[in-house]
């Protein structure tokens, strides 16, 4: 564990070291731990009540920007797991800490490791969406249910184990049932959580539980996006008797045209999409306005920073040629650019504790470790140089964001995701 | 009156005469008899009844494809008002005649004379707009009462006009409350009364009564359209991991932007426009479809069929292209093109009787006659070879298809738009 103990900085710095350590020996060490077997062996004990959390959370409906029912019931299902500091955030957090064995000495609290966790509260499914479970053997299909409820019963699953076992760490833990995860929510959970609320520069390592599948990707890379509702807007009009006056749908039409033509790496990875058009009034107008929802994304923040001007460099060229070619006797076109979404790009290295820890975690379970980028929670620590990584939970799933969303249960490999991951937290918080 | 009884073609052919006619002297005679006066002064003194009805009317939801509530209390309306043979017809019309002496004779009825009246019933307002009607002085606002719910009213006012004065007219007039005249609605109405219903190939003459102003439009171009759905369909998918793949965003841009640059005469005059786009689920997924309205016009058959067929070419381009420059490894992009809207162009000559007789009318009360191009019920009958017009009904308006229309009942210019309207009808169908 001394390893470990240098690599979460116990011995001064309040950060993980940058160095290399000796996870897969580390990880071992975990593992082998009679603790670990303990924790393991309650795992599997009480892996019916961890499907039947899994199915009561998912059932709770929790659209984007309404997740407030489920967040309750979760915040009772923290206190009832023992965990101290159980509180809804000013954004719908919901979070309790397990308090370390560190977390009883006397220095100020800025320097204790704290090891946050966390699933999110949201679904991309609006208010409406049926979300009931229906069970065919180990498949278990519902809108959400694999991205992200059972990450949320894992969390439990993980505490129960923890106390079963009668394990301590030396770092405090919290975990989190976040919000705001999905598209426009915008990471506003995890902004809070990081930027503005109390734990604000506290945090000292973050795991996102999110997805199911073997349990062997480890997201160390945050898919940076920048989002934005463009509306062109005209004075409109008869599409007959105002013909020749400029139209907010041809001016649309350019922009969407020359983004559809932009060359962007691939790698960085860098992508670009027109996800929703809208506008008009009927079929004999000129509209008044036309807009486009428009989603940009890389791995990289030079390259995101780099489409985002071209973007709104093309964008303005639009109006501009758009006020050149038709008649601007009724009034111009002008251009609404809304922001609805950024979130950074960024990476933790692979030398970092946390990489290395989960990595040699995977290899202890007999699994190759994949690492990939992504856009999820661990964007915004990412961002700070926090140390964070993106892990499933095992098991399998398909047709995530689709109505016949499912999930696996199946008993084999959705334990030995949820073993990993606790390992990885375990090696990571320090074993008393 | 001989002269317009040789325009009526009341010497054996069925249909107005080509030949130009001595329309002023023809107006001047209508207007200077016993039964034109005592008519106009029933009109005077009815005014008020008059702007009753027309407020009760506006009143009357009338949505598109919602006209039956108004149309149910215009049929009894009719019934009440003495006409014969009153019905709504198999797509909602209501109408019901008014006998010409002529229609006692032994012929067979396709040879006698039948002037058919129409104001249509349907307004563009969606079901819930809110269509009570304000008064501040002799302005009335409501949305629809200009385009045309005041045209019923004055068609109920002329009827009551004739009948104080005792006016018998030689012609078959047939009074219709039809459906279908606005957008999407695609002259429904006029293609059943002309096309299908039980007045096919009798009517002889059409004057459509839409809109209110000065009453010295007289539009006798029927402005053809062609109106589509057009539906780029695709895989589908997300926005980072499916990127690269084809999208109907983009070839709808493509679409637009080919279709933005097309050249069209200014005369014949010939437009086009794309009035409403969509499409698209989420910010972060490339969309499933995305379709635009579009919107071609045209005084000229030939350029209507021109501006056509180039429109579908770009079409069938804009998929090509989108499927060259993407990858097509999930699916290609294809797509729907809907026909919406099919209005014939065409043109009532100047030379026909029913031109010649209008515009005499107008100028008899001292204004000048102003020869337009429109698209309108009359549409169908031009289409036909059936001589038709269509006239406004004095007054003034504006904000036609706003929220905020309104109409002004002053009562020395509405009188005469009502007394230049009931002139043609009655010099058209001949005084008795």
């Amino acid at each position: 564990m001394v390893a470990i103990l240098v690599a979460l900085g116990l011995s001064g710095a309040p950060t993980l070291s940058q160095q290399p350590v000796a996870a897969d020996a580390a990880v071992h060490s975990t593992i082998g731990s009679a603790g670990f077997k303990a924790a393991a062996e309650a795992l599997d004990r009480d892996f019916e009540r961890h499907v039947a959390e899994t199915i009561r959370l998912t059932e709770i409906p929790s659209p984007p920007f309404g997740e407030a029912e489920r967040g309750k019931v979760y915040l009772e299902l923290l206190r009832q797991h023992g965990l101290t500091d159980v509180e809804m955030d000013a954004v719908g957090n919901v979070m309790g800490l397990r308090r370390g064995t560190l977390s009883t000495g006397s220095g100020p609290s800025g320097t204790r490791p704290l090891i946050a966790i966390a699933a999110h509260l949201d679904t991309v499914f609006p208010v409406g969406t049926n979300v009931k479970v229906r069970r065919e053997g180990t498949k278990l299909h519902a809108p959400g249910i694999g991205d992200d409820s059972r990450s949320l019963a894992v969390l439990l699953a993980i505490i129960r184990a923890m106390d079963a076992a009668k394990i301590q760490t030396k770092a405090d833990i919290l975990f989190v049932g976040d919000v705001g995860e999905e598209g426009l929510g915008d990471l506003r959970g995890m902004k809070q959580l990081f930027n503005t609320g109390k734990y604000k520069g506290r945090i000292t390592a973050f795991i996102s539980a999110d997805g199911t599948d073997p349990g062997n990707r480890i997201v160390t890379g945050a898919v940076g996006s920048k989002r934005y509702r463009v509306t062109f807007k005209g004075p409109g009009g008869y599409s007959y008797s105002d013909f020749g006056i400029v139209s907010p749908a041809f001016a649309l039409a350019n922009a969407m045209k020359k983004f559809g033509a932009l060359n962007v790496p691939a790698s960085p990875k860098t992508t670009f999409s027109v996800g929703v058009v809208g506008g008009g009034t009927s079929v004999n107008s000129i509209p008044f306005e036309s807009w486009m929802d428009v989603d940009m994304r890389s791995e990289s923040r030079a390259e995101l920073d780099k489409i985002d001007a071209l973007f709104k460099t093309l964008v303005a060229a639009a109006v501009v040629e758009e006020n050149a070619a038709r008649s601007t006797a009724k009034g111009n076109i002008t251009v609404d650019v809304k922001l609805t979404g950024d979130r950074p790009s960024g990476q933790t290295d692979a030398s970092q504790s946390i990489v290395q820890i989960a990595a040699a975690s995977v290899r202890a379970f007999g699994l190759t470790p994949a690492f990939t980028f992504s856009s999820n929670d661990s964007n915004i620590p990412i961002s700070l140089g926090i140390p964070a990584i993106t892990l499933d939970a095992g098991g399998a799933s398909d047709r995530n964001h689709a109505l016949d969303e499912w999930i696996d249960v199946e008993k084999t490999s959705s334990l030995r995701g949820m073993q990993m991951m606790l390992a990885t937290l375990l090696t990571l918080a320090g074993m008393q």
